[in-house]
């Protein structure tokens, strides 16, 4: 048996993906060759971008790298995991609430299946405090978002936020 | 190039291991299988038991198991880590407090060295709030610490800490 | 006088009770054999389960005690205290979220009347980091909810969610 | 140049202005004898209070002072603060939350412009835990608010709730 | 058996007490009327009163109160209330850092004896952040201290320090 | 009167001075033109470097700036701040552990003289998480210290620390 077998998944809503994501996803790579990046859809919770447009947005911010595939997932993130057979949950830590709502999470989701290990990244400095919630406000005031985004998806968020305003 | 290149290393005082400790190695080494559980020495801060003690009662409580390598060192983590061409550096999680001292190590320690991941595990819930330094607390009081540390552990403890008592 | 005339609440939503809040009404109980598990109505907040459902589902899952009562009420809750004249408010605390929002409502709740007094537990750690909210977003993703909530609980709350997805 | 030319604005909803409000304003004052108090309008998040009413409780509550402009604005914060040829920030701080939440703001403003310096103020202890939503639930549950508010500001909020339960 | 059978301690250092200590125990005797003040003598940390003298100071702080013993003891807490059968453990939380500590303290103790529940209760706004240490540190460096503990404690701190001065 | 009268202090160890504390000293001379950076001795708390060499350090980072005066006292900081008839103390933020000392430390400091105000100013993302005393225990271990403090800073704490060594 050899490490190359476990299979790590990012998961998040990705609406849209930030800088902050994609440290997270550089730096997860380069440990778990075999990374899925995984959108979820949550039937209780609006997402402002559909299915298609994240994946859309995340693999032009990512580029082309056969190590890390993208996915999409509906339902409890511990079934999507098992189905695929991960072993591994990659999670970035930004701030203290973070940290509760995670340990939460991560607790939980051992009770749900102890064989799949979830790991925690600080984000880096810089991208702390960054959250796709805050830049879609931000955007919605007519902020300049150019230092929290790369420059397609700030494009994309503010078509969709000008397809919003017209209704 | 594959995953077995990944090495891992928890460091740590472990002075004394603690079944907290002694979880999240079994849970780390389900996902590197190249692991090594570093003690750290500190010259600046005074140890109850000295590195050949730790690393024996690290070995007995861990077994014999070939993907588990015990370590020392002195000196800065990640000098030690790059000397070892270790590319992970595990860390149990186990409060808010945690939560502060990490994020400061981890950024700190990119600062240092930005090849090298710090990659973070919840504790179980059960382990939480165990540390080695309340556990001496309750031992020198002579309280049962049956429920935090494995037997041999106790045994080495009361061991040291009467021969404290009788100096 | 003596202390008989201490009369507890344990007010919350319930909405369903988990195995966190059965463990403080069994702790509760032991040191207040004169407690009333006191069931909130929110006018400006939903809940899964009406009034009669919730407190069905506690008196199954707290059993026969005659040290136990159950009760509902709407409005503040420093009125409803005051109305059975008890003297002690029981709340039980798992997080660091918890201890902010539980420090503001003792604070105020001792604004209101300074006569009634707010008694905190730690949850125990096999419970802290459950809340009725996560259990229900577990259930409706389709997960097992057995670890959090007795069985009679898990049974009610699937029904619900049932009624739910065929309107 | 001198001092006289920086000008600080304390922003906030002031939904209603509570007595820890006016603790900030006061101390903000006798610093800063330039102050603006600008009242926000959130186009996504419905206020009690519309913005005359706001500014007209506010200015009841501060009384008279040349040394106090209240002013209201949409839109987002850096580009009023810009507009008015603003220099500082004034925040009030109660508890970790508003740190975190702060924190985060703080940051993305000073990624917006740098120029502009966020300020913060500890809360007095007797306001700190004192929020315009928590007197608004206490209200709405017929409790009285007296502590909280000045009687000015009680009469109005209990005249807006009757209002609304009369619809 | 009737609820007079609790007895509740209040554990601390009372190095020396404080008005938050002292608000503590007037809340809490009113619950309990068999309280227990039981000052700690921890052999490992240097306390700057000896334990007659912080007896004494407690006593003349909370005046004739039949309801209120004051009790020393070395040694373990949980070891002590099981010696005197005591029922309850009553704790102030005045911070999140407070929280972090006593969540850790009362879980362990839980492990030590389940019999015995610690209750907490949060302190009053005016004495939050007051500690014993900070009230040292003020009175060292010659400040005032008389908004912190009352005169007879201010007293004998100042004249405690001076003697340490003159050595 | 004009706010040429606002003289402001900020106080601190500058065991040595760092990043962060050179950031703070930037960000308020912009708004305070009356500045005073001042290094406080603590008789109970050994500094690594004297006064004079703080104080030297400070100057060689801070430059040649009329606006900002560097002193040195002994005491208690509110004292001193009166002593010089400032209106002001700046604190910078960095963490929530920070949050909770500064929060005790503004409340006491209030109590002690209400005509202080304490303003706080959160740490710049890239320099949060560094303290002198985190700097000095990588210089300590052999580490690279030269992005946390200027070269002139890491040139004296590199030379302070061979002393200590060759004793």
């Amino acid at each position: 048996m050899t490490d190359q077998s476990v299979l790590a998944v990012y998961p998040g809503s990705f609406d849209p993906i930030t800088y902050g994501h994609i440290d997270v996803i550089k730096r997860s790579v380069a440990i778990f060759p075999n990374l899925v990046v995984a959108v979820v859809g949550n039937p209780y919770k609006k997402s402002l971008f559909d299915f298609s447009e994240r994946v859309e947005m995340i693999r032009s911010a990512v580029g082309d790298n056969k190590n890390i595939k993208i996915d999409t997932f509906n339902g409890l993130l511990m079934d999507y995991v098992c189905s695929i057979n991960a072993k591994v949950v990659i999670r970035g830590l930004r701030a203290i609430s973070d940290f509760e709502y995670e340990f939460q999470m991560a607790l939980s989701n051992n009770k749900l299946n102890s064989n799949v290990e979830t790991l925690f990244m600080m984000s880096s400095a810089q991208y702390s405090y960054v959250s796709s919630k805050l830049i879609k406000e931000i955007a919605q005031l007519g902020g300049d978002i150019s230092a929290f985004v790369p420059d397609s998806v700030a494009l994309k968020l503010n078509e969709k936020l000008e397809q919003f305003k017209r209704r």
